[in-house]
């Protein structure tokens, strides 16, 4: 791909419009202001999607969904029979999150869009908005549903297999919301897109703390998940003596502090490791705790890293199931690679900052993002703003309206460099 | 209280009959069987009621509910006037138990009733049958709702202050339930009963291990429970690091393995401490615990021994909590008092095993039961039959036909002697 300078006319993000969507958009929730609960097909999640198709289609793009949900709103480029530029990211939200992840990349993208419409530029590739279904694991377990089927990182098999928390398959739960295709057919053709470009808030303190707007992400760090089954004996709380007790909680709680010991031990900061959900059965406060689910969280630039984090847990989780005659089953949710991002697309995001005269720095992401999927099929890189206090996944999340409008021009300026490429996808592949 | 010889006519337990409405019973769940759940106040709670109240019906028995839903059927006494004997025990189960806690207390104390009548025996003093609301603490966090407002260990203003898990209010729950009266009425006055007895299964090893079908309850350990809340940080699994982290559930972790090692380190077998619920919030795999709920449950004989180990768990969350910086808050649900049994039910329900030839031992019971809170206005006394493997709580639990039928005639024994002794209730209060 021959990256080319993006034509002079200064760039105007409406940075209001892009607030006041925002502000709309949170309040599409399960949960009051300033709460964000939009848990992917539930209502809250339909209505969501509702109004930012009626955003696309008010943009003049053109609107399809496939059979995961994933939308895709096209700005039909001069010749659109070339692989076409992304952009995107997701709107669904774990339980008590907040209004900035997933969503900036979204209305972001799509103001990015409309930015270049207003400064007249025409794109030659056609340029497209894609949100994605399920970056979030709450529902099914598993994070970037959407980007693994489109990416064939899953196969449609494995996600008809997925279960919801109350057991619902995944096909009964996204019939429910009108999505009936073939999941099939999801996938995309390699030569699908030339390039992807996300825009997400960084979640983490770095930019917020070097007093830089922006950062050009150049690898994305590889996240494992899987759950622990602990298997005791319950009984009756009284009645029980404790020498003779196979109380799931307990060795439970060990592995628990095991997990924070082995990513401290590590000594890499970007290894981190974290026990979300702890779900006791039959949680009755006078009764020995038989059951207990953990699912845990790995992360690290460094996949050796964080297998060694990963093989440190589970020795633990052994060592305490034999110690305390327990069983123990691991089921793995997922344990992907880290992705190196696309020289060229980073090359771009690059230009682009500085033609704005925008500071920025390269850096990693420690969080993983539906792009870590979508590098599978096509070259992809990031753009960060800050996070006020490295805060994410929870309410008071926050990305100030400049920052958000800054890192808007510089996607779009991106898009707009990408867009006047040449033909070749097969070379960006390579890069 | 003068205790008397039973007359000597033989006593028939119907154990087919009792067998087949125990199984009846068992099927009035919320779950599919063998599990059994039963929360009061569900529509299982309410069918099970409907069908005990038949059978005592059926029997001749006088029924009476009050505004908790407390159910007291009377076989009126030739000298109706004088304090009635009391047995029962509750039907209310906890998420995933048996069939056999509790229920054998009612369907066999019905059958001891029973057994009477086919024998000819005319009371004289009345004998009255006590079916208690919500000894389980599931729904509302407290055991022994029914039996704590009929002794007035728990105010009616305290009563109306509990909300279930849910958060609806108390009155709300049992106004929907068809129990409107006022709280304040269900309190017994002093000399209600002469004398309760409770039949109930051991929920231990220890009967079973001796071979020794029946043990007569001389004390009753001290049961406490409270929560403890920690509250820290939540944020991004992925980019929040580790040193920095504030995590809710590490910090609960520690406390459970130190509930189990302080109870460990009383040195007496009587001592037990359970953390039977750890709910995580947010609770999702990709995000740090911000905020966890612990639900302990401390027991012992000597309530000395008891306070030192919630001492020492309390100790340890406070350590952690500063080390952390987590805070953490208390919430005491009970601390109660243990109970000593009243000499002359011993001294009666021994007789009652010797005049059937049947082995027994004297023990003390671990897990509590409304009997501790009726100790509080009448002598009180429990009757224990073995539990396979020492198993409660559970679908497994199990207790053989054989061994509830011996319990049902010294029961039905030791009823009728109570309730052919003098008018003296005062008598036996202080024994």
């Amino acid at each position: 791909m021959v990256v080319e300078k993006m034509p002079t006319s200064d760039l105007q993000v409406n940075s209001a419009q892009l607030s006041a969507e925002l502000d709309t958009l949170s309040k599409i929730s399960q949960e009051p202001a300033p709460v964000v609960t939009r848990v992917v097909f539930t209502e809250s999640d339909l209505r969501a999607r509702a109004y930012v198709k009626s955003l696309c289609t008010a943009a003049g793009l053109i609107l399809r969904e496939d059979a995961i949900g994933n939308i895709f709103a096209r700005w039909v480029g001069a010749e659109p029979s070339l692989p076409a530029v992304g952009t995107g990211s997701h709107i669904d939200a774990i339980p008590n999150a907040g209004m900035y992840d997933g969503v900036v990349g979204v209305l972001g993208g799509l103001e990015a869009i409309r930015t270049l419409q207003r400064a007249g530029y025409k794109p030659r590739r056609s340029i497209e908005l894609l949100i994605f279904t399920s970056e979030e694991p709450t529902r099914f377990g598993i994070g970037c549903l959407g980007s693994r089927l489109l990416a064939s990182t899953m196969s449609a098999e494995a996600a008809r297999a997925l279960r919801d928390k109350e057991g619902h398959p995944l096909d009964t739960v996204r019939t429910a919301a009108g999505f009936t295709g073939d999941l099939e057919s999801v996938k995309l053709p390699a030569d699908y897109y030339a390039a992807f470009v996300e825009l997400h808030i960084e979640q983490g303190p770095n930019l917020e703390a070097g007093k830089i707007p922006l950062g050009v992400v150049t690898s994305i760090a590889a996240p494992a998940s899987f759950r622990l089954w602990f298997e005791g004996e319950g009984g009756h709380a009284g009645a029980m003596l404790m020498p003779i007790r196979r109380d799931a909680l307990v060795a439970a709680a060990e592995v628990i502090l095991a997990t924070e010991a082995a990513a401290l031990a590590s000594g890499a900061m970007d290894t981190v490791a974290t026990v979300g959900i702890c779900d006791v059965f039959p949680g009755a406060v006078n009764s020995v705790p038989s059951r207990v689910r953990l699912e845990l969280d790995v992360r690290d630039t460094d996949s050796a890293r964080r297998d060694e984090v990963i093989k440190k847990i589970l020795a633990t989780a052994e060592a305490v199931a034999a110690r305390k005659n327990i069983t123990v089953k691991t089921k793995w949710t997922n344990a992907d690679e880290p992705a190196q991002c696309g020289h060229e697309i980073i090359t771009a995001l690059c230009a682009a900052c500085e033609a704005g005269g925008h500071k920025y720095q390269r850096m990693v992401s420690r969080a993983y993002h539906d792009s870590l999927f979508m590098s599978r099929i096509t070259p992809v890189a990031m753009l960060f703003i800050p996070s006020r206090d490295g805060v994410s996944h929870r309410p008071d999340e926050y990305s100030s309206p400049e920052d958000i409008a800054q890192g808007v021009e510089v996607l779009a300026r991106t898009l707009a460099t990408l867009a006047h490429g040449d033909t070749s996808s097969s070379a960006a592949r390579q890069s």
